[in-house]
């Protein structure tokens, strides 16, 4: 058997990082799984309620790219109190001609991380509005609220950050390091709703299973991105959110409507009619129906976009000589 | 983070066989999947027929098991031609409680070659008659075909073991080894039919996708393990042979109503009413409803089986030393 190559989250942090090629990547990936051309199961699921735990595994074969990543995503939600982050993970990347194992991607969830924002880059690009000078709003504090701004910025002109999280210390130290990081103005705000007032783009990046932003807070000229929801009973955005936006938008329209905000939309019998995100990337203009339009986007996160980082970060770690072969 | 354990073929080898403890632990796997214990999610399938090619995730939740595993494997069947084996594959042994790696099980498959041919043990064990000096035919020659008739072997008293294969060449090959391997006489046989006619207990190992064996070869006192269906168009059995079974059992119903022989049966809209193993297990002589019936058992293969055998080779890896620690 070949060698496999095993790469620790050291190696992909050394490798891979959240820039505007990777938001390109991420925008091709999308285009294609709408063309039609990827192969991506359902999500696999298991719940592991004994333990406040959840794992999925998410994959898709894409034509052209001679890799497939497994991506195994935990997420247990006890393990701060034992001083152990909630979330992990690793990818496997198997041949796409012969599904020989070719490397192990002990990332701890990095690459999802890095994905799933350069996604959140995408959509404002596609649907936000072009700025200068925005205000952007952010709801939660942890590592997407982080990444996602670092994100949006590499997109949009932005003028200030609002942040807003369940618990207020977690918000003000978010502000703290994210004026330095971003190099503008971060300013907690007491509520969502206060959040979304003032902000021109919206990020939404947390479990709840409550919703957290409302039909009669949305205003024109804006867009919001909900990241937080990938399973059946999280959800953000009360559903009539969706009912009222000019464009609903879905990285992956079946999988929005069986794990996404989508999903509780349809369930209260609204009418949606989503487009699907990688129709649009390619749009010149980007894809806003108008300066006054509100856009929401709906990310659950897609296998392709696991197989297109995972294949990348393999190809950029052998360039640079990283990792540890192993003879399995 | 915890280090991860990497285990490669050579090490699984030397601390995981199939032997009765091995069939005992997977017949506690089935009674405690049909007791309803077990959280198993329905199999991730991603096809690749681009490269003739498809992967399969298997994983449970055991209530009582502190680890969880996930079971890739990969059959690209244009491999041959390359010099490289068609099945491989690896498991990933999470903490059930944390959802960390544990440990990276890179066995090339024969984890899962070993727990299935225990679960063809387990099989005969409840099912096949008693002997002995039982007459046993195999359809193929392969790895499966191998360990299959050792699995027997654990269980039953043979006096002869029957093989056919669609190569002559490969029956031929089968029947030197294993008259060896076995102590006991292998001869080839000229078609599926004249292994039927002779055979107490017949087990098929094949991906065909055209039934092997016919309702009309059926006698009393026959028992037939199907377990080279694992997904929707393969198929071993004519679905008349269960219709005519007096017993149908199951490794897991609602898989083998999909991938499994079941499923044919269903479509034809056959009259079948399975029992699952696992609810069989521990009845003390066995469960033949006569000497003179017929009985099937179709198996799928089942996550539970993976969870049990990783977690008994992460165990007795540790207890020897085997394999090497890393820093992820």
């Amino acid at each position: 058997m070949p060698d496999v190559l095993i790469l620790t989250e050291a190696d992909l942090r050394a490798c891979v990082r959240l820039d505007l090629p990777m938001v390109d990547a991420m925008a091709e990936a999308f285009a294609r799984l709408s063309a039609g051309e990827v192969r991506m199961p359902p999500v696999l699921r298991l719940d592991v309620p004994e333990h406040n735990g959840e794992i999925d595994v998410k994959t898709a074969f894409v034509p052209g790219i001679d890799s497939i990543a497994m991506k195994m995503s935990p997420g247990f939600f006890n393990n701060p109190t034992l001083g152990l982050p909630s979330l992990n993970g690793l990818m496997v990347l198997l041949s796409a001609r012969t599904g020989l194992v070719e490397a192990l991607l002990l990332d701890n969830g990095y690459l999802t991380d890095v994905r799933t924002a350069a996604a959140g880059a995408v959509a404002a690009r596609t649907l936000a509005p072009r700025g200068p000078g925005l205000t952007a709003g952010v709801l939660g504090a942890g590592t997407q609220a982080r990444l996602q701004m670092e994100a949006l910025a590499l997109v949009r002109d932005l003028r200030q950050v609002l942040v807003w999280a369940r618990e207020p210390a977690k918000a003000e130290a978010y502000a703290r390091d994210m004026t330095s990081r971003l190099g503008l103005p971060v300013h907690p705000v007491a509520s969502p709703e206060a959040a979304v007032a003032e902000s021109d783009v919206v990020v939404t990046t947390t479990p709840s299973r409550q919703p957290l932003i409302h039909q009669d807070w949305l205003h024109p000229g804006l867009h919001i991105t909900a990241m937080g929801s990938d399973a059946e009973d999280k959800g953000e955005l009360a559903p009539e959110v969706l009912a009222a936006a000019d464009l609903v938008v879905c990285d992956r329209i079946a999988q929005c409507a069986v794990l996404g905000e989508l999903h509780h939309a349809l369930d209260r019998g609204l009418s949606v009619s989503p487009v699907e995100l990688g129709t649009l990337v390619h749009a010149r203009d980007g894809a806003r129906p108008s300066e006054e339009a509100v856009t929401v986007c709906d990310l659950t996160g897609t296998g392709v976009q696991d197989t297109v980082i995972a294949t990348l970060a393999h190809a950029a770690a052998q360039r640079q000589g990283l990792g540890r072969e192993f003879h399995a």
